[in-house]
């Protein structure tokens, strides 16, 4: 399999480049015959545009064109090949930037593996092949709740910068409605006011953010995930490190697991009155061996701040040449709040996939 | 593909349970022609060992067999299958747990997903099963090296619990002589010992704990790295999230990349006097864009303790009764040091998968 | 990997059904800096067009779209769409056999299998869908030839119905000129009047023909194909065998082969005096063991007649009743000479994929 | 995904060498929880074993070692893998030919392909690879059956040379006692003799013979195969053509379709007193859109006569030397009849891999 595709059983396959005629994607192994909302696709593709005064000031008007795959609203077991045009494309915002190897962008690396390179506006290694890839996600979760009842997934920011929400868990039942309810994403009151002010003393500065967003998924049944490499947490992790800008991955506890005792670690197994099992905590964030056991599950991810910024930088040019550049034009100061939906949608091609994967091999 | 192959051109495909007549792997998409150090193998493999009084007391006698794929001491372009047997396997010791879904052990959601459980030594979900694929890792890491010059691929232990090295930077030129010097695999003298007396206070008290683990990949050619769905960070953690105790993946800077400014973590790109484009900084971790930029490669690995604790735990049996468990027999207090050569062995595998993807469509 | 893509390392994914407004493909795992000519992709597909009375009435405008993946005219290594409108639809055609299910045609099969079946123009299963895979077919031969020097492949007509010619092995060293030389694609003069006689009285019959297209692939290096189960041969069938009306692929002296003994069909080997090896006969058919051995390659494909006939038939409407069925409306006689650059398109889509595997495995 | 294994949601990866220990395969993609009867799996592979004078006096005593994958008798969804040790192995038979490239055999190819080549009793192009293959398919066939109640695979020998049943239909509901009821394996009484006496004058020519073989399926339901690419005569052809003699696969009518008019091709629909849809005829060979229709599956494969011929032959050897060459040693005349297991096997696992498949994009 050959790089652009996400998946193997249910697969996406991303295609396009930022300033070409538009940027897509095809779905394949769709189930046949399952009903697809379509005004819910836009919706979900349109909470990834900018929506603020600290995201990027490019208007993307995002209509996601669905040209094959579907008939009389319903999937057919056909490839669904997903469009979105690009418009408003000003490459000359980007001409200046073309000689440069901007720190931190995949400039130097692509010039250097692909010679040819598409520059314009970050061509291939630009974050805007992912709308499509959010209309794929909500496709995905619609064919999800088509085989199961009620599989939510729900992502919110956790941290901008240092302003961080601590405990998370209170925030296990949000919804794209309280999760918008704030510009930032970030469900905690204060922390989003804290949010705010360090977004605008970078946009002062000339300089951006990063943080963190925690995804959840609630009502997954047991059994999805398949060792021993095709683990839950595996292909979670493979997903979200695609993302551009994303860091790391941990799920349940994660990284603070490793400062744990096994007696404080260990999630108790118990019957509840309906005699199922369940465990008393849920550090394992819902996975065990690899497989989902019922709890919610839950992971974070660790985004770096936006490369572009305003403030000079020292740098090489195509030449070989050292240079001071400053990267002027429209950009964020933080991407964090705009990257919720994708970080949704790579949680839900992930998900489709391994639910096909263990109708196969377990549900005979 | 199914679920037990690790990487698409290069694969690692796994088979095997803890109290089988042999655990083995298969790989396949090897190049031809390559000659390969059948000791430097062995040595490796011993490297997994229990080699400590915190670790197993199970002696496991790891005899690597290729049975196929090389001749005359090279490869032929055909799988290589690799067996080692299953010595000195005690099923007694696991009889009273088959009954039981071990607290944070993988027995509850195979049950549920497979119904029909292999209990013997924990079965499919054993951690046993990663000494054949260290044996493959250290073939991956040779045929690497027959492909480009003195890449090297070395971990150790940063962390056992709360004692934890706090600047890894030091470290980036280890080998395995090194990293063994001490048993906990903790380059550090002085965190060593913390680490050290906290292992023996966990085994006091029957409990567990975890850690983490920094791998530095040395001299990797730019350009490896297959956006935008098998960048080089997504198959590393994929490959890491797959090993049974890893609870977080983070590269570069990772986490603390979320909290710091694009000003701050940027790496400026800087011609050197060989007329060579190189980073003053590093935070990037050697990758940018999905794709080795020439500085060196770092991650960092989050372990859960070990969850086999010999103090009383809550739990639940196979006929859905609550019961109280406590673990006895061999088992290691600390498995991190011992997961150093497997974090190895996956990032040789992964990596070898990349540099083969990278052969075919860029190097024309 | 689902099941709409063609080859796995270098890959063509299909999308799109007759009557939607697109048909279309992805290709991934495409080398990067291959200067590509355009105008040569659409001279190739309007080869797939009807050239005579005997085919099709539809106009087919196929105008060929490549919204992504090329820069400056050359491959950027990035996925590469390609877009077909569906132009001059005329669903009404089509309308009064939504409710029937026509012999020999998908109809019956998609119904059972998908359910919700787009029966508009025979929606996914129309052999439309070729039109942008054969041009995805001609940029692949285009890549095979940066990569190698002169690589050939050339399809012609080898029977129509039983107008066939016995000894293809003079006809091996064709062009599309030379192939395009009558409307037949029968490169024998008197065989194409025979040809053309038959299919005069089957149009006056209101029935079909089917017949068997010979392919030739000159020029190709040593070594391509990858046993055990990606031989050249066994890919080429695959390819094949995908094609709508295909019913059968023998290489080399194939079917015959199974009369003669082994001392007939041995391909001697003797060292020419270019100090070359090669062989003094060729029923091997440039293959053994699975992989090219520098001999031209070549094979033959059976295609059944087409299956819409005007000659009224029995058969079964949707609500289980048995009909009587006059297929009227534009459909071809013969569409064998239609399918001659199908059939080389998916030579060249098979070649590059194993080429590239090659690149790989043994080039060190 | 590399060249060593075959399907793709059912696995079957192949490793092993003629004259290495063992040769084996992984199966991977196994439903869980299935019975499986260890004894036919050996009976299968018993029927693989050359069985009369006229095939080759190795003695191949080929005991099935099943590691991984089954506890208590069942199925667990983990890897089944499969080994068998190679006796008997004189390796001195072979030294001679290991300068000469055999004519027809994988030798000259393999050597410029690979290099290093392990030239003992053809090492990795040796039939003897299928043996654990046999063992395969026939596990496939078991799970096949616990999905479908009463699938059916039989092959029988339909030619050997010119011996050859023109109506194979009367042959479709063979079963593996009735075609093992003469050694030549055609069921065919007075063909059976024919080709009997074609062996035998070839035995003492030292010459060699090929044939052909039919195989059917039956009681397959309707929905299997995956359009475009994955359709089931695609699959079909694919698996047939890995194997090493087969020159040519063809279904349904096959070639004689290309001769036929639609009228005389199209099978019409009817629905039966139980109110099913079949067909009054099969030209279509059970297969229509790449799709089962519920009719018996059959197809024919071609096999070219085996290579190794007692003959003086021309040839070349290592040194790029003109040489002549007679092939001594245990050898068989005509390898038509072993294949019949073989073939059966290819069946079962391309059956499996495609039913699964149906499994997730159709049945929910």
């Amino acid at each position: 399999m050959a790089s652009n595709t996400l998946g193997n059983f249910f697969t996406v396959t991303s295609f396009g480049e930022s300033h070409g005629s538009h940027v897509g994607c095809v779905m394949d192994g769709v189930p046949s015959n399952i009903k697809i909302n379509i005004a819910a696709i836009q919706t979900q593709v349109n909470r990834r545009k900018p929506n603020s005064n600290f995201a990027t000031a490019r208007l993307e008007d995002d209509v996601v064109e669905i040209i094959s795959g579907l008939h009389n609203g319903k999937t057919t077991g056909a490839p669904i090949c997903i469009l979105i045009a690009n418009k408003n494309i000003k490459s000359a915002d980007y001409k200046n930037l073309q000689d440069a190897f901007r720190p931190n962008h995949a400039d130097f690396t692509y010039a250097k593996k692909y010679i040819n390179r598409d520059a314009n506006g970050g061509g291939r290694s630009s974050i805007r092949i992912t709308a499509p890839l959010v209309a794929a996600g909500n496709i995905a979760l619609q064919i999800i709740n088509s085989l199961y009842k009620n599989v939510q997934i729900n992502a919110f920011v956790k941290a901008i910068g240092n302003a961080q929400i601590l405990d998370v868990s209170k925030y296990f039942n949000m919804n794209a409605k309280k999760t918008d309810a704030t510009n930032t994403r970030i469900p905690d009151k204060k922390i989003h006011e804290q949010a705010l002010a360090l977004i605008n003393t970078c946009q002062q500065n000339g300089d951006t953010l990063g943080g963190q967003i925690t995804c959840v998924i609630n009502n997954l049944a047991i059994g999805i995930g398949e060792p021993i490499f095709e683990k839950l947490q595996a292909n979670l992790a493979h997903a979200m490190l695609s993302i551009n800008t994303v860091k790391g991955l941990e799920y349940g506890t994660g990284f603070a697991s490793s400062t744990q005792t096994g007696s404080q670690h260990n999630d108790a197994f118990t019957v509840n009155n309906k005699k199922q099992i369940t465990t008393t905590t849920n550090n394992s964030g819902g996975i065990q061996g690899g497989i989902s056991n019922g709890m919610p599950i839950y992971f974070n991810v660790a985004f770096k701040p936006i490369s572009s910024i305003t403030k000079k930088q020292q740098t090489v040019n195509t030449k070989n040449n050292n240079i001071t550049l400053s990267i002027t034009g429209r950009h964020d100061v933080c991407a964090v709040p705009r990257a919720v939906p994708i970080v949704e949608a790579y949680t839900a091609i992930t998900l489709l996939d391994l639910i096909l994967k263990n109708k196969i091999y377990t549900q005979i």
